[in-house]
């Protein structure tokens, strides 16, 4: 008899199985459907060299949402616009008296980027809110899924939500040449009711992220899921070498005052304190200019870019002072002065350790390896932190690339982060922040 | 008496001159006529905020030239323009079989120049063939004071005189916007009869050349004249340094292939090299680029210039071999590639030693302190030195600057040069090379 080996095989599968108090199996996302909208979704913008330029508040910007607002109707979520331009796709919940869950991300891309940053998580909530309707898993709490606009400018769109939105920032002209107040509109925001938009503190439940990690330490690792510690703070400033421009060849080198040579000595100088005090901090110098800039003359001024993050804002402060103390001595040493501009700072935002352990806890249980880690890279996350707790996910980014066209992220590995994310919120909406 | 006292110590001062077999006070140049006729020469291409620019092949070069051409006749001199454009004034020699003693410089400037690079040695040889026609003290052997045409170009009217000018360099753009064969024309010289202006090896009994120093040592030491040893060789190469550009927040600082921190231990590493071996050798770092150069993009390429200088040319491959070697090990702990363009390099050209003791001992015999030293900077004699036998005075620059409208060197310095020239010339207009 054909078939009669398959069926004693699919019988004993069946009979393995063993009996539960639940019948009905965990839902499960589709992980190809993720795939395939992050596909249709990187139309809008697509660069003829590959990648996409969907820079906020341009027409790709705009078509980019409109095809998100019709995926979010299609899944059954009623959909609007807020002031601030950002899209709140809802399911209510049973209970109105309860807070809402909110998941989140953004669509927007930085100019010749990838399509990976901020739809994996647009998308992904977008799926966990259909599978959980597909389901007629009806929640407790009301849901929604926000796509924050202009995440990649300074994620303007949650700040408005969390924290309004100061009027010298909407005259700010944004990188698509319009004003940020202009985009606002354009996108269909009411920047006249912008404080409807915003959220009160303790007003949400939890806000969950799913994202790129946009770095190789989970690619590198093997690691399924990252569980982000928080966000990390980030400290600009210019430092400025002045000393003396001189003829290259007449001028003996123990009567220079070069201020390229300090500058040089200074960059190395970050590298040493960054990487010898213990823990996860950077600190990079990403731009240098001397001046007058010829082979033949001495630099009388030179300038370059520092950049510190961490976690804990102590040690970035503490850091910069150790390299202020550096160029001290380095422009002793040297017959130059040193200066650094006012240091521009963004604080550091810590995530929920109760979300951190759910989102942990959600990952086992469906097989996943994890490692808990800091997000180098700013998110809406660290504004959204200001009226409530946040937790972030992080799946691998294909050696760690991003900000470019060659930013990816495997579809085995989409899948298995917005299964984190569903689960997560079943058992949020079950026990709230309530720990097993 | 009324001036019975001054008459007294009249009688006693003639009376303590010792009693001499030439009778004639020895001559000496009038150093405020020099001034005057550098303050004269400075009117042509004046800046209103000061200093010059007279640049080469420019109408302010033409009527500076004019003037200088009109100081040469004046002073009993016969003029001619060569065929490649050098001012050419002559002193016929009582022995027109003995070659010509050459003297000479330059009046073209720098953009935004000062007045005495090159003005100094070209009224101060003006000055000194005056000083003979004045006194009547004719030479045995010819000479010829030349102001070379475009010397901060490349040195191009003395490189034309003593080796010719290739037609690629003929087609080139100088700063004036001219190429140099129209800038030739422009200034009177024939391009079609080129060969004419060049003198064959062995034609000439010596070159001597007055200049400012353009360094700050003479200045700093309060010497009187430097004596110098010889013009450098100069290297010239790109250091190209290829990293990976990465997200300056999410690349940990062990997984960074940074190229702007090797390109600033690179640079920090040149001064080191060039400041541990002894000598006079010089390394500087003049420009520097980092790419993409964004605070939040770690480098992926960084590049900057490198230049070396000294009088001997093996040691200036040597000290480029260890910046080689150390770009080597610092490409191989940083995880970046370094990579240098073809050296571009200018042979040293070394002065006749016994030039460099008769300028000496013209000084000494007027009571002026002399140092022997490199020049750091280029100048005509370097392209002379292939046909004959070159010498260089040296006088202070204060505070060492040059090529700048503050450039300046003291009336009394500027005489000493002149009569240093004066006495050197007379020395081997008696004697040739021979020695005391």
């Amino acid at each position: 008899m054909r078939g009669a080996g398959l069926s004693v095989i699919a019988v004993a599968l069946f009979t393995a199985r063993p009996a539960s108090a639940d019948p009905a199996p965990p839902p499960r996302v589709q992980g190809e459907r993720i795939v395939q909208h992050i596909e249709a979704l990187s139309e809008f913008g697509r660069n003829p060299q590959g990648g996409v330029s969907r820079v906020a508040y341009t027409e790709a910007d705009r078509q980019g949402r409109d095809y998100v607002m019709r995926l979010m109707r299609d899944a059954g979520l009623s959909v609007q616009i807020d002031a601030a331009g950002n899209i709140v796709g809802r399911l209510a919940g049973g209970d109105p008296a309860l807070p809402p869950i909110l998941l989140g991300s953004h669509i927007d891309s930085v100019p010749n980027g990838g399509n990976y940053d901020g739809d994996v998580g647009s998308l992904g909530a977008v799926e966990v809110a259909q599978v959980l309707v597909e389901n007629r898993l009806a929640l407790r709490h009301p849901l929604e899924v926000i796509v924050f606009e202009n995440e990649e400018g300074v994620t303007v769109g949650s700040h408005a939500l969390a924290s309004g939105v100061e009027p010298a920032l909407l005259d700010s002209v944004s990188q698509s040449g319009r004003t940020i107040r202009d985009g606002i509109q354009f996108l269909g925001g009411d920047v006249a009711a912008l404080a409807s938009a915003r959220r009160a503190p303790g007003s949400i439940t939890a806000y969950l992220e799913l994202h790129i990690e946009q770095g190789g330490v989970l690619d590198r690792e093997k690691t399924d899921i990252g569980v982000v510690e928080g966000i990390v703070g980030i400290l600009h400033s210019e430092a400025r070498v002045e000393g003396f421009a001189n003829h290259a060849g007449t001028t003996p080198m123990d009567q220079r005052h070069d201020a390229l040579l300090s500058a040089a000595e200074l960059v190395a100088e970050l590298n040493r304190i960054v990487t010898r005090a213990p823990g996860r901090q950077v600190g990079t110098v990403g731009w240098i200019h001397a001046e007058p800039g010829a082979y033949n003359v001495i630099p009388g001024v030179a300038s370059f870019g520092v950049e510190l993050r961490d976690l804990d804002e102590a040690k970035v402060d503490s850091l910069f002072g150790e390299l202020r103390a550096a160029a001290e001595r380095i422009g002793r040493a040297r017959g130059t002065r040193v200066s650094f501009s006012e240091p521009v700072k963004t604080r550091p935002a810590l995530t929920d350790p109760r979300l951190q352990r759910l989102i942990d806890r959600s990952a086992k249980a469906l097989g996943f390896s994890t490692r808990l880690m800091p997000s180098g890279a700013g998110h809406d996350a660290q504004e959204i932190a200001r009226i409530g707790p946040v937790g972030m996910i992080f799946i691998p980014s294909v050696g760690g690339i991003s900000h470019a066209p060659t930013e990816f992220s495997r579809p085995r590995d989409i899948e298995n982060g917005a299964n984190v994310l569903l689960r997560a919120v079943l058992e949020l909406d079950r026990n709230g922040l309530a720990e097993p």
